[in-house]
């Protein structure tokens, strides 16, 4: 199944951008990262289980937010895209969205 | 229908961010703000192709990305949502992911 995965990581403290590093270590295992912090990743039933416990072990849930969206397949009738996909991304930066 | 909206967007310069407050405002007319870049829109078919053309004309494809995505209703199987959701964002400013 598709998973789409988004997180918003407070990174005012430099615990919270250690934590968005490993938010984003953690989805690149899983998918393909598609924004800054949205990745896209086809997993399994079981898979999607790890991939949600290992992201729920990094978040701190009061300052951050994560959100799992299941896509329905046929996922490229599900899904929109427009304009660039930076595959480039600077994780021990603070990114400015 | 629900649609995910994602968007990253330039703010390297003034017209990025510039564009970035202009594509949360178009967002806003449409849905829930539910983290920094991603919002929620319960929308017609109708109200979605509104929604594409009026962030399309935003956007700048060359430096800009725009994720779309349609959630199969009910949405609340479709969604999981943990930790904070921030209902406080400071468009005006550049925002730190």
């Amino acid at each position: 199944m598709w998973i789409i995965v988004a997180y918003d990581v407070n990174t005012e403290t430099k615990a919270g951008r250690r934590r968005l590093r490993r938010v984003a270590q953690v989805c690149k295992n899983f998918g393909q990262r598609v924004q800054k912090s949205v990745f896209e990743c086809q997993v399994s039933e079981m898979k999607f289980e790890e991939l949600r416990r290992k992201l729920l072990k990094e978040i701190k849930r009061e300052e951050d937010n994560l959100r799992l969206y299941r896509l329905t397949e046929p996922r490229d009738d599900h899904v929109e895209t427009y304009g660039l996909t930076r595959t480039i991304f600077f994780d021990d930066e603070p990114l400015i969205v």
